[in-house]
């Protein structure tokens, strides 16, 4: 397991992930994303063609930044690689990630989505 | 002008910023970083030797993306770039993030310190 008791707290909370991939030109991207796993596979929701998805289709090399909320001083940092792109799931996924951040199912009318799975490498609590 | 009013309004709130800078590999790094601003430069402050301040020396392309707290649905994303490292001012400047931040000076006793200074290309507010 790459995840401990409180990297899986950090990632079961309410908490933002800030999702950097490379860019065309080798140049640095970050986005805010929602985030949740299945067991040692970090999972995310997006929409073909976003820059952060255009950007792990040519280089999968992602490393993820994660504050928890209740003490902004605790970061979760993972290191890992995009292995999978799939359609298969993505809207059950998006109303549960939507459950958890808003409390209920996903609001938007948005039925193009993919479930983007990385594999961490490594991930380290910072304070 | 980079920045109007909204941006400004998410650049001076308490808010963390998430910088996106290039490994030497090519691959991304993101990490949490306490942020102001002199006119439309952006200040950051750090001590040398860390990932992000090795990482700006040999690339200084970087993406920044701010979360405001109070709505965290609105976003600031900012692509810039590195244009200096100085010690000048830079505990006086770490003092001043500290106010912001933990409202009081910085309670760490750590003087190597220095500010990064990052010239904005673009700016841009995300719903």
């Amino acid at each position: 397991m790459v995840f401990d008791e409180e990297a899986i707290e950090i990632l079961e909370g309410k908490n933002f992930a800030y999702l950097a991939t490379s860019m065309a030109d080798g140049s640095p991207h970050v986005a805010p994303v929602w985030i949740d796993r299945s067991g040692d596979t970090i999972l995310i929701n997006t929409v073909p063609g976003r820059l952060k998805q255009k950007n792990v289709t040519r280089d999968p090399r992602v490393t993820i930044s994660i504050t928890q909320q209740k003490n902004p001083y605790r970061h979760l940092f993972i290191k890992g690689r995009v292995i999978e792109q799939t359609k298969d799931g993505a809207l059950d996924h998006i109303n549960r990630l939507s459950r958890k951040y808003l409390g209920k199912d996903y609001p938007w009318n948005d039925r193009n989505r993919i479930i983007i799975k990385i594999a961490p490498e490594s991930a380290k609590i910072l304070d």
